[in-house]
């Protein structure tokens, strides 16, 4: 077969679109009706799409309102869901209605950075921890390099983990509204530059060896914070869970240590339900890089009945990558929705952290209070599609 | 603020739709102009989504042809890819070409079962340990109560984990073309409802409790599956890594090494570099639960050096979560995405399942020889976005 | 330097242990005035080391009595520690007398399996599905291989797990009152030999490869057993946790909350606090492989407040490795400490792996309840070593 | 049953323990000939045990030389390894003559600190994150509490881990030539007493939470050392493997691959072979805390072609716990075996370690090299007992 129509001089005009459309329908018999339905000018999608077709249409529901008490975040807001499962809308929006009713989520951003983590191989180990020393002592220098590539992004720590003949550099960065990944790879490969021509006794080297852990789960990650760290959390009174969900104080805190328990047995990157439910259709609707859900659906929840019949609850995402500006932020109609939550732009970000952290601790308080109240399978046979 | 607007009659109306516009008008001072642009009838998305508002356009650049040699999909494939992270669908492509002029990919599956997993508490691991023998006693009543559910899923296995005074049940299923997260609930909870009458002695259950793991990464979905377990391989000849990659066997198989020592320290859940990006572009195109990124974007790679001057490389994909039927398979341009593939509907999800990996192995392959190769910032430079 | 000096015909005579003492002094400096005090003949350590030259003489603390309540263990025993760590003999006591105020401790074996996991390399992973579903054909050939190497090994599963090209087969055996770890690999070579036999294509094998796994913590023993699957578990009533331990109820089942957390965010292999101390202890007293506390000392702990004001408390040990036959356990002290026990030879194990299980209960609940009350640290001041 | 007897005025006269002797034989039966045998006054094991009875004696075999090119550990060193397991003493040695063969083994120490992890708890993560802030600007007052407890421990380092309304601490001591365990729980608690004394808003603390994570296996101390993190390295010509040890560089280089996929697949803390054996077997002679096993015996293994038909193999310990003074290490014979090695007292304990993990790397070549070359079990059944 031959390759997917390209055409040097301008890859997004109209013309060379319906070329690969004829190119589909020769090569795949598929006639697009509906790819081919787009509402923006293609020549917008430049940087973010390569051989570009049309889109994928995910159907948006809108959740809400909810209310936030961040320190960013302050307000009800609406929460735009691209997703094709169904019930994710309505249990999501049931868990906001509790969340309401108690006063709100309140939000707490403590950690937040954005990693490149080169490796650098040596004769042997002897050679390697004296690098690590050198590294330490021209921090300066590194930095400097770093930051020259960029006005926006920080170089702010950089951890160090020696093994064997190798050390691993993990280059931690503040990258301002933007999730950073490419901004944080070319500061870090003119700190690279920096120490390779300076330090002598490098064997080699890579710019990636699984310790950043870019679109990866990792216990790193859950230790040292990948993007945002950032945690919701709510006090609901007995009453609410009895008349709201048809459960109890003693049942869902029953249930965080059974799940406790089970999330230890299985290996789990996450103790609580389903962060990546909620995570991926705000993540679809706002532009972010989708399969970044790999790491910012690991979460750590958290129960106790405290005051007495009233139920805690508190789930923390320590790696949670998001961009209120860059990347597919800007597109038609992921603006749009990044415009709903009020968040676009400069000073956006540690905003839609917030209001993504709020809206995750409602979907784990729905849904635990649906497995605790049986009526889970329920609802799902109820609005989902029979298989 | 108010909720959002409903129609109990007609949710997905014209009437109902534009009123939520106005309400987001209204509530937020956006007026949508590419959210509500769709082609197609709002009332297909019954069971997908509520409060339906309109879409996200999501870009879709076309990658391939890519060959796959598996025992369903045959021949080669154009891959459709959503995603706006620019360089993506170039990268992979790269990698496909690269795959092409080695033969192609083979692709072979392994294991195929989806999960749920109650937890029966009991009062002392005593009784726990007498219910798990009743429970092997009873594998075939409990099976026929399962099976009595759904005419496409079938029970194949009852794991047990058990702890303190804890049994958990990991219910094991073939779910037809669907992905069956559905399916094996409602099923489950049938045979739990045999459980529940036959064996006396239980104090309490839940539906879940971490060991399934539903949209969440975990070791034990590593260990015995969940969804597909599917491998693509390929030998690559050295001299076409050199010409066409810009890097060698030697420096490819020799960062596998030290990205396996730097996955063990980090606790990583891919030891391979990005299957994330490549599955979630293919998932929304398709119409996949995205959210199963979480699951489905584990990997575990393995590269070596045979024949003399080739590389062998292969990745297996334990818990490949996907569908060719149900969900949002059917929904406008998922469908014609999948129909580019040849997928779509009964006996596809097997053969989009080789596809994917397939897919999955050029990005790695492709990533790994930019990273060798260094030219990999670079090519986000030329290609990307400037932030 | 020269060899450790070696008799070829008599290893362990009083002659050859005397010349490597002067070896040692000649070589160190060091004359031996206790090493070389040891009160049984060398003889019978043929078969337990090689190069004997003594012994190292590690003291023993008597603990106890302790309750035991299992399905082997019945009764009051004495419980011998050897360690040279302050305190751990008088911690170990407290939480004894009070599991013994509760009534005992109750105990539970639910898993009994040891390990041998070769891997098959094939030429691609087509061959290597092929290969997993001959071994399920085979099962009984293989099974008559494998036990026609012992009397007491009786294979009883074999498990598969499949990645890129590999077939890791994990062999599980019973081993009757033995550790059973070279029984188990005596067993398994000769099944190893009968498919190789058998299954033409079968590139290379290794007799191990991380899949066992011996001598190392790790997730697929805490899920699939390795040795003894026990569970020890009480309940405390509130009024004995303030009287004898000065904390609460409440407190306890807090704590318990919190390092689940902690647990999940650090990655350990045991949510409880230090089962490793009082294993080790009584492996070394009672002549267990003490290499295997690398496995044997994870450990899944459990708190409820359960009836009101109780604490009911259960600590399930998934990989507990332990004989009371073969190995160490004939030497001369450690047959001792064996009898005391009332455990050796013949359907000991079961016996001895209920009461290893309730003695770590015990140290569980006493290390908690200090932590509770603040008092630990002053426990180590007032009996520890000044540093 | 009655006590265990005391006698508060001296609880370790020959009088007391020969009640104690008494009592064994009452209750259980057991006269006692083997562990009431010792060649020290029991006086000199206070602050090391309770109830003292007598001792465990465990056979000890010489092993060695082996060549060290430490920076603290240079020369030959001749190993003594307690141990009840057979062939473990000859494997050792097997190993450690083809590194002298090869020049020895080069260690480095790149790591080294002891810690305690307390959490503090607070009302919500908003103050739990301003606590965190706090305790960064208050280190030098936290530090100055913490170094005042001690002439030997210094506090290096405050970690902080977020999660929910929790701050989990980890400070990071250096303790001299002590393992430090006690050291820095004193420590640690007066500088959590300072903390508590100045920040108001702390709800409760507890001692520990798994962040330690004090004798047990982890993430955290992988990534973050605890004790020393050492590696030790040797690269062996091709010939020298073939003659020795009848296998090649190919094979055992070809087993790393796969055992790195085994490990992943099996979530194993350990990639290497079996560094718990030769590390228990040297803990026990040398007066360790033989339950740090579970923590010590952590590993990463890595293994290169390099140069052309050389093994390059190392080992990096992260998580060696040891001393050369303090604890058990002045014991009768226990400070034989520290003489032995040259490294009982001041300045020792760095030597130890260097020493240590080039034994276990002598071991990790030994088995992997039986492993490839087949003759694994037959070595057990030839000098192993028959079960």
């Amino acid at each position: 077969m031959d390759s997917v129509p390209l055409d040097k001089a301008n890859n997004y005009s109209k013309e060379i679109i319906e070329t690969r459309h004829r190119f589909i329908e020769e090569k795949t018999g598929v006639k697009l009706q509906h790819v081919n339905q787009y509402s923006f000018d293609p020549d917008t999608t430049k940087g973010n799409i390569e051989n570009f077709i049309g889109v994928a249409q995910i159907p948006i529901g809108l959740a809400g309102p909810l209310q936030v008490n961040g320190e960013y975040a302050q307000g009800e807001f609406l929460i735009p869901l691209a997703t094709a499962e169904g019930t994710l809308v309505a249990s999501y929006n049931r868990g906001m209605r509790l969340i309401n009713m108690c006063g709100g989520a309140l939000t707490t951003i403590s950690g937040n950075s954005m990693q490149r983590a080169p490796v650098f191989i040596f004769k042997n180990s002897r050679v390697a921890r004296d690098f690590s020393h050198w590294v330490k002592e021209h921090y300066q220098e590194i930095k400097a390099a770093c930051n020259s590539t960029t006005k926006i992004g920080r170089l702010i720590r950089i951890e160090q983990y020696l093994s064997n003949k190798f050390v691993f550099l993990r280059f931690n960065y503040t990258t301002g509204d933007a999730a950073g990944q490419n901004m944080v790879s070319k500061a870090t490969f003119v700190g690279v530059q920096y120490i390779l021509e300076n330090f002598k006794d490098i064997d080699r080297f890579y710019m990636e060896s699984n310790l950043a852990t870019d679109k990866k789960a990792s216990m790193i990650n859950i230790l040292s914070t990948r993007g945002k760290r950032v945690t919701a959390e709510v006090t609901i009174p007995g009453n609410l869970l009895q008349e709201r969900m048809r459960t109890s104080v003693e049942s869902l805190h029953y249930h965080f240590g059974i799940a406790s328990v089970g999330g230890f047995v299985s290996g789990v990157n996450n103790n609580g339900l389903h962060a990546a439910n909620g995570l991926t259709a705000m993540f679809i609707a706002t532009g972010q890089d989708v399969a970044n859900i790999s790491e910012s659906s690991t979460g750590i929840i958290y129960c106790e009945e405290n005051p007495k019949d009233h139920l805690y609850i508190s789930i923390t995402l320590p790696s949670l990558i998001v961009a209120s500006y860059g990347g597919g932020t800007g597109l038609a109609t992921q603006r749009e929705c990044q415009d709903i939550l009020g968040c676009y732009g400069q000073d956006g970000v540690m905003k839609l952290a917030e209001i993504m952290a709020a809206a995750v601790l409602a979907g784990e308080i729905s849904l635990a209070a649906a497995i605790s109240s049986l009526d889970w399978i329920w609802s799902h046979e109820r609005m989902g599609r029979n298989r």
